[in-house]
């Protein structure tokens, strides 16, 4: 067995980023989005890797994947009743990774390696790492301006409508020598692409310079799997944010989010109709449940994928011998 | 009935403040020792005006002072399972403070001002004030080496043998304009400097530029109430300390310590055999019981010690009109 990279970010995506730690450990390699991360309390706040190491490090909450288990709001409280007016409720377990994280990148320690020491620290044997060192910002353009999508998401609570998105600083960002590392690794046997919000979780990972390009050079099989069941995301606005650019809501319309880069799509079992449509498109197509409730839901899904980049593995294969 | 002045810090200190806020409420400003500050994960910790704070406010901790009451330690211990090499046990409800005023801070607002915000929104109705804007910090000169108070304090345990102190920034500090419209205050009564450590305290304090001056100036009297019961500090090092800056360890030491700067020393009612001592020094002593267990304690105390200052002032005008 080969070493595994997945790009990834929020809850759905740190599921399956689990499933394939539980069946690759040490060889599983995970790019989380950054595009979110900002600033509260003048603390880095990164939504996707902490939501990352709670999840890979066994101690996500099972019903609000983004923070640790049993998390209570003391502090959240008291800064309230002491004027503060931010809105996001970040519970008391969880200002501990911000802190520790501004406290390190202010004596210079690069996130990728701020990041790794935490992974050792929640005892993850796999390697979980920022899409870059370098900030880059989501930015999303809306009917009533331009806005940070952390701003989005908490202040205009997802209700503004959606033209656009950019990825400040994403042209100039570098990819981590870390990433490099992994990409490059002699045994890579699959990139898989998580189930997340293709917009403002997967898109700028893919636009940090050069990501598309590593992606596609190693040869090895990379495979995306639907975050839409059915005509609807399973979690956050990806649904509501497909309509206002102007697609249609589905499995198929993120697949072409990811044309010419992915080899192949993960769907779950209900959207078995749409196989032909986006395999029309000259992309593979595997039919599994993409729902996870449980970690076996997630092994399972993480054990089709890597079935599946065998199964493109071994065709290539015998293409090439032909 | 006019306004009075108190400088203070430590648990004691923040006890006579309170009792002094319920006779007088908006007319009492207090100056806190801000010598003690630190950064901890690039936080803005300021110990004293914390205490006064949750004091003032009515939310401290009956058992340990300086702490909001029930206060939990979650945080405190997700951060050390993450690798936090920092001693001190912050509890959740702490990091609210210092995460506001590290924000307010970086927004260029005076820490006075960003203090007399939260008095407003604790509910405080006297002004809680920081000895100065500017940074001062209190250097330990230990038989091993300089060292910071507050590492003095938390990571060597107040151990090493204590040859002096420092309070480095203290010349050039400015005093900020709040506390000078305190002083100025024409009904001005008295000036109290609370219980509390005189060498990493109150000597603070006095240390910013012109602050000595600025007590005298005003002709009202300026009373001291030991820290020092019997042959021992009620709380903290200051008995250590002085043993081992070659003093007596007794309330006639501390009286000395404010030597030609307080009119009159408030010894506890078990010293009163070294108020003849204290007298001979030209220091007016008062005797009253200084061990505050309860608010009503502090209120008796305060009390005591503006009834001493009414006693002086009317013994000045017979002076004056004699």
């Amino acid at each position: 067995m080969g070493t595994v990279v997945a790009l990834s970010g929020q809850v759905g995506g740190a599921k399956l980023a689990e499933g394939l730690r539980r069946l690759r450990g040490k060889d599983l390699a995970v790019i989380v989005n950054t595009g979110d991360d900002h600033e509260v309390f003048g603390l880095a706040f990164s939504p996707d890797i902490d939501t990352m190491l709670y999840t890979l490090g066994g101690i996500a909450s099972p019903a609000a994947g983004w923070e640790p288990t049993g998390e209570t709001y003391v502090l959240h409280d008291m800064l309230h009743r002491l004027g503060s007016e931010h809105r996001v409720r970040v519970g008391d377990r969880s200002f501990a990774l911000p802190l520790l994280r501004t406290e390190a990148l202010r004596q210079e320690c690069p996130l990728s390696q701020v990041t790794l020491g935490f992974c050792k620290k929640l005892g993850i044997d796999a390697r979980v790492l920022p899409m870059s060192n370098d900030p880059v910002r989501t930015v999303v353009l809306t009917a009533d301006g331009e806005v940070s999508y952390h701003e989005y998401l908490t202040v205009l609570e997802c209700e503004p409508v959606v033209k656009g998105f950019l990825y400040a600083g994403a042209d100039v960002a570098r990819i981590p020598d870390e990433v490099l590392e992994a990409m490059y690794a002699p045994d890579l046997e699959a990139i898989v692409l998580c189930p997340a919000n293709p917009y403002h979780t997967i898109q700028p990972i893919l636009a940090v310079q050069g990501m598309r390009e590593l992606l596609r050079e190693r040869g090895v099989p990379v495979i995306a799997v639907s975050p839409i069941v059915g005509d609807r995301a399973l979690k956050g606005a990806a649904g509501k944010m497909m309509q206002e650019l102007g697609h249609e809501v589905s499995a198929r319309r993120v697949a072409l989010e990811y044309y010419r880069l992915i080899d192949a799509f993960v769907i779950d079992s209900t959207d078995e109709a749409a196989a032909e449509g986006i395999r029309s498109c000259g992309i593979e197509v595997a039919v599994a449940p993409t729902i996870m409730r449980t970690a076996d839901d997630g092994i399972a899904l993480a054990q089709a994928v890597l079935d599946l980049a065998q199964q493109l593995r071994a065709r290539k294969e015998t293409e090439h011998s032909a």
